[in-house]
């Protein structure tokens, strides 16, 4: 603290309580604890830092680190009685980290709790642009935003005029994805699980069309109808019955980047995708990926997009409750698809 | 022909009675007809040519054929009525066209039956190497060879010392995989459904491992067993549960090369693969090909393939059957995994 003397202070806590096995998580599955305090102070002979925890983000991966796994999954398992982990904006109030110094801002992994000790910085990147809202860092400037373009332009293969499909298109990653579509001069069709959501992503972000899934029967006729000649990508964040619906719609050497299967999170026993030889006639390339491997693609990503913000070339809808006693109703609404746009946690606004 | 007086000749045919649905195809699917005949000479005017059949292909891919599809699938489905089409090899015994003469031996899509009228010579191959046995054109030198040939080599990316598991390992396909990647130095491990089929892949194709699959009760742990880290290149020739056990023991980063999926054709309801959430925490790229987008790399494989024919360094295995009445036992054969090696039928020796 660049003070002799160490500040001891209350930090509040959201804990996982337990694992949990199948279906959707619940608040009771998470704790708050007020008891708790912090020394804002790094350990003596460490490269750790301490943050200020101000925005924490809500993403569908979550889900997965709230199993317990015998088989590591891509993240790790929580740990039952620690605090929730997750992506976050917070200013470094200490650090003895030749990358970060007092007073920075910083985005990455961080704890669900008031203030963090983090002893691996290499999980988090400084934030270079205080001049846009430090909470879309936790979305369009952060982990999703780069998932997006990442995604978009180095799994997708797009070109322009082609026809996109994105699932969950509302959503932190699906919005992107969209605009970055339409900017490329593609004709992108997305679809949402609220009338509220569709509009939002025909009116704010520009999709060509959107629909309300919970309201078509039948999807693989859905999809005709807004793709009469088919669908050359798909940017994929649900999975299961959607994705066997999109595979009877994709043209031939259609490609399908596969972000997420959010559908599928909360199921014991997925869902079965019963049409995957289509893959081999229509010579699909279905393709995962993490944004992990595209961190070396950051610095060049938030300068541009901070760009396009600016000049008010890209829209972005968070969907923001205040308070870190309320991220366990954050999270849990996420997965029942309550939140319109990216969902935060506002722990401050310093 | 060269010759002024037309030659009528005897033409025996195998025909498709009529369309399946699901189920394995039957003898009584097909019918033999010996009354038909044919005139040796290609109409006035017309670029046809008229083949005399030698060799005909049983290959998986026949089976969507045999059933009507409302939607096209990648292949025309059969004609009721009409002889059964496939791959094969034949002398040309007329032609005005300008790319083949009179005596000249071919590949390529024909009928079966003991001549064929090819109006449409596009779909043949000349054959440059009379040297080796000329059946070899259904198999390693024809569809199925070329199938391997680019499946491995464009779709897989594989590296030197990577581990690749083909199923179905024995068929015309599998066995040339195999040889590729030992040849690039990969371990390689096949599965295959008899126990003279394994020994094959272990003494004569020199494969790495190979296992019985219908001995195997639970194929994750089986993989996990010849793959105790994992499997870096899958080579797909089945589909359904055999997917869904490769998936569970794919690596990082893995490919998936999509060629058949010889288990679902006879489904009424393909089996549903469940675990396709692992291909984003894994990164895998699955991807389907056929043989067709592939075609421009023929006279270079054709090349390559001979000459390694020569020098002993592959090694090749076909089944025949003799006669085209038993071609309807050797195409269901197939279906059933009678066959050892490369099932093909010679119509004739010449």
């Amino acid at each position: 603290m660049g003070s002799a003397e160490d500040v001891v202070v209350a930090n509040k806590k959201v804990l996982l309580k337990h694992f949990i096995a199948g279906g959707a998580p619940k608040e009771t599955d998470m704790e708050l604890v007020t008891t708790g305090t912090i020394r804002l102070r790094v350990p003596e002979g460490s490269t750790a830092l301490i943050l200020k925890n101000l925005y924490l983000s809500c993403d569908p991966y979550m889900r997965l680190r709230m199993t317990k796994h015998e088989e590591a999954s891509y993240v790790d398992d929580f740990v039952p009685g620690k605090p929730i982990a997750g992506f976050g904006v917070g200013k470094v109030v200490d650090s003895s980290h030749p990358d970060f110094k007092i007073g920075d801002y910083a985005w990455g992994m961080t704890g669900w709790e008031e203030y963090s000790l983090i002893t691996d910085p290499k999980l988090l990147f400084k934030i270079h642009h205080t001049e846009v809202p430090l909470s879309y860092y936790t979305g369009i400037l952060g982990m999703p935003g780069l998932t997006a373009y990442a995604g978009f332009y180095d799994i997708c293969s797009p070109k322009k005029g082609e026809r996109i499909f994105i699932s969950a298109a509302s959503g932190a990653v699906g919005q992107l994805v969209g605009q970055f579509a339409k900017q490329l001069g593609c004709y992108v069709v997305g679809s949402a699980g609220s009338d509220e959501k569709v509009n939002l992503l025909k009116t704010k972000f520009g999709f060509d069309e959107a629909f309300n899934y919970k309201k078509e029967p039948d999807m693989t006729k859905t999809l005709k109808r807004y793709f009469p000649d088919g669908i050359d990508i798909y940017f994929e964040n649900v999975g299961g019955s959607m994705l066997e619906a999109v595979l009877y719609n994709m043209r031939l050497k259609g490609r399908i980047a596969a972000c997420g299967m959010i559908s599928q999170y909360n199921l014991e026993i997925p869902e079965g995708v019963r049409n995957l030889f289509l893959i081999i006639g229509k010579r699909i390339r279905m393709e995962g990926f993490l944004v992990f491997d595209h961190y070396g693609s950051y610095l060049e990503f938030e300068e541009k997009v901070v760009q396009l913000i600016k000049e008010e070339k890209i829209k972005y809808v968070e969907d923001i409750v205040e308070g870190l006693e309320n991220a366990p109703v954050a999270l849990v609404g996420l997965f029942e698809g309550r939140n319109v746009g990216k969902q935060l946690v506002a722990v401050t606004h310093e």
